[in-house]
């Protein structure tokens, strides 16, 4: 049986086989960039029309697309501390950071979070002549403390 | 002695009794809004200006100027993985997308990382009729593997 | 040999392969809808009977009757906390509300707990304006402390 | 300075002194219960007004009323795994019975979570000739995943 | 304001400077020597009565009571794995014998545990030839998983 | 290779499947019940004779017979606090009353521990109109410290 | 499917029974030497055509050339502190000497840090009549905390 | 009592209070620049002359020239994992590159370690059109593993 | 109140101020060199003469004699792997030999341990023309499991 | 591909099946007793003549003999604390005298450490009408900390 971890495993090396971008896959499921990616390494359930779709263009073998399809436990960091340089670095902005956005949404919005789950990001390369930048965008509904 | 944590603390609580906002304080010292929280909060090194006029409109004792003066050892979660739920969200977003946001960086750049020095974040309200979000942008200088 | 986890992968993989539901396992079974899904995830161990009925429906091997029989080993979270975002707003609830369910169980009861051994639990929908709400009740029997 | 949980502690040494009930506390502040209890437990920012009835009640020090002003940094827990065993219990029913309330969530609502942020919770004591039960509620919004 | 572990800290001290025993701290307050034991240690509240008499013959500061009196937040390992050799002994018996004690329980009794609140503890020291044994009575109500 | 892990998770699989007892395992090997118990899970070397025996009984592979021969290296939680409520509960024993016990331990023979070596234990049923009691003794020599 | 890890474990094989060396290698793939052995033990992508190169000389099967090609998900020590000697030291010069060479660091250059990824690293033998010296240089761009 | 964390912190207080360098500190004590800096923040005892003077340069209270003479106990991180990014990249550079170093010095030396204990180091700016580099300089006995 | 570790650390700053060695030590209280340092570091509880005695010549505050002669909570180190160099070296020895040494303790005497509490230790200086030896000599009582 | 773990494991299980101890391998190897337990539990890089001996002798399979050659990732504990009472029992030893071998190491040598590289170590019976001992003798050279 296949687990989520195998299969998304076989994505990545099907990529790389097949010289597929995430941008490619994206397009063929009609689906976006970010969840797409998400989806596929597991994180999200996909729906069975495009794990089937995903399993044909990346010749993944057939019970994929059960995992595909499974609901998520999810979770994508091996360790509490990601160890990845390109993950930790938004660890550090935590580390960092943490409180500071804590203090600014609760002065532009009061007590309550932004939400993870009504939540879309996007990654963008933005020319600088200084060296071009990675623009990462959080985007959360606002879910203020009620009781 | 005092230390950053405390006067962090002397800060939050003086800013309750005062009335005073992130954005009063930005002002007042002329920088920017969420550079201003976090160094503040301890996590930057004031300079010696800002460092008494903070003192002076949050009425801290004398030695807090030498302790936002001085080199922090960054680092603001008290735990590994953060137990407040609004910092939390941050985390989470983190072991779900984490993997999403280095693919999608692999693929527009290349092998290398966002810095979290050269680096600026942004905490908005944006009004939406389903609910108004919290948009927060992360913005660092890309980072090529380079040896 | 199939452990009782691996025996619970087969029954996900089985529900999502044949469009069944917890529901549809249960009164299969004849057995409580939350007792049978944590009964078939590892639990709790089946009696042969029901275990013998639940791997006809699942199409599950052999062994996995011998797995599902077997006393478990309980515990279900993957590290000390949770990263399933699902999961973990329980987790989350402990976090802020723990000391005050204890408080309010020492108000109510006295010194002592809520079982969670003579317990139930129950997962409902319930309709509402401004969104449907989930509502778990946990009801455990209270257990004074006593010497 | 005074800080949150120094005021807790204070709360709850003066509730044993003066022989005082959360529900009296509740009644006082014109707060629902689980609410009140939480709030003075240091897990949520007491508007102003309510600090100040609150100190003069329990007989606080004049900064205990800032402390129970500020924005908390939620977290009740000592540890992640906690040791006390009336809370205990509920992270037992965690490791037990959390995939449980996942799937059957998933089950009822599709993908997504119960909100610990819209959420009230309830403590209740059902009477039982076989020994009382405590009966937790947590109710708590449904916010389906959305991109 | 005296702590809990402060005041179990003062009673530690006192013993030793006043020459007194568990023993005749148990007849004194009139209760069974080890919950005596264990209360006066920060584990159980201490009614009023008998934490009175106890800061009387211990000599200890007036609000040692209300700290005897206060509802214990309950667990005195200072680390997940105690370091202490005489009480490592047991957390070794756990690693070693665990599984052994939950089976025969569960051979004996079937699905279920041993109580740790309906519960009573007993250290004796039998003669030996070989040596002195230290005999350790855990004895609690087996309650049955029970839906 | 058969691991010990493997010929543990055998003998309890053989058990469910044969519909047999630790008490039938003991009479055959013709050892004491705990210990039968303990060894054949693997924490304790099974001498080749006994070995061979309980891999006849138990309709084992053969290099199961090697796999119980050999030294354990002793450690049955799968995690240093057990999530196993059975077992859990004798872990809370530890955190509640191990301080209690260790200060009984040192009243009534001095500086030293109870022997987890030299040491047996025993699992009861006893009888009570209230609930019937599992009594766990455990029985060690003591050790004084000796320089 | 190879991981990076078992592509690893299969280099360092090959490496002994072909009697090969790092240098070896580097020269053949004509690629730096630090550079080379942290690629082939899994920490860089390695270019298709030193990946095929590599797979060659060290008579790899076919799919290690993809497991090797794979962007990694960086991180090489099996747990947070490393117990290997030779590693260990490295560690163990950061408990003695980190927050030194962080104080070195802003008296030299400011606040910022030394970069981990515009970073190359040499390991070289340095005669010494009172025993040869190990060398590691670690070279990396500064980057200044920046707005 | 002075501890050596405490007379740390009062040396970097100073410094900033004072206007002095690293560089100015060791000159006047005669030490080399790092083994100073180390020492003056209680990784290495220091010498009772140059305790003295250091406390006179930096006046500092007198129990602290005790404080610095204390053998310490050495480990200067607040975690296992550092948080502060300019320590935490050199932990990444373990994660990343530690089993390279090892096969490195095992390739050049055979099997043994580079010592941590007969070990010098060195921090230094080094120029560079392309942005200054930090060039850390790791420099220790090379110990073969010798029975 | 004086705790063991701040009467421990009275200790080793007295020894600072006074020149004086655990040699000194443990030959004006006439008891063995090691278990004298253990003994005054809060690892053992101090008979009253002695703690008088040390009190006196070490000129330690009165009730610094109540905290020597306290039964002790054992385990001297700050985290479960030590920092300090000088005591990992010990640590690591046992990652590297302690399945060694447990093979060859089995080989020579069978299942079962040496004790930790009928133990002695020496620490001794070996002169060597290659470099003097620490050699030290950890001696207890085998103990054989034993039912 | 056989790791060095398997190899050990299989190396212990052939022991137990061929009847073999260490004193045996050692004498047929022609290499110390404690080097040659510690080697083939896979923490010693073993020359390829002692290799085929071993694998010879033992039965083992071809590609084992690579595994031993192996420099190894040593580290033998399974987590940071050893739950294996013979090997816990040294880690006692450190919690209870750990900084008491730190003082007495410094007290004879000064500052530096005993090396555990530069190492050799025997396991012996010592005869004692009391009972036997274990005596463990580890003789390192010192290394004094040295710029």
């Amino acid at each position: 049986m296949t687990t989520k971890k195998e299969a998304a495993d076989a994505v990545l090396a099907a990529k790389v086989r097949l010289g597929l971008t995430w941008t490619d896959l994206a397009e063929a499921l009609g689906t976006p960039l970010a969840w797409t990616t998400a989806a596929l390494l597991g994180q999200h359930p996909v729906p069975k029309e495009q794990a089937e779709r995903a399993a044909e263009i990346l010749e993944l073998p057939a019970d994929a697309v059960t995992a595909l399809r499974l609901q998520p436990t999810r979770g994508a960091l091996e360790s509490p501390v990601p160890t990845d340089p390109t993950i930790y670095r938004f660890y550090e902005v935590l580390q960092v950071y943490g409180p500071t956005i804590k203090e600014l949404i609760h002065e532009q919005f009061g007590d309550g979070i932004m939400s993870a789950i009504n939540f879309r990001l996007d990654v963008r390369r933005v020319p600088d002549p200084a060296g071009d930048r990675v623009v990462v965008t959080l985007d959360g509904k606002f879910l203020p403390y009620q009781w």
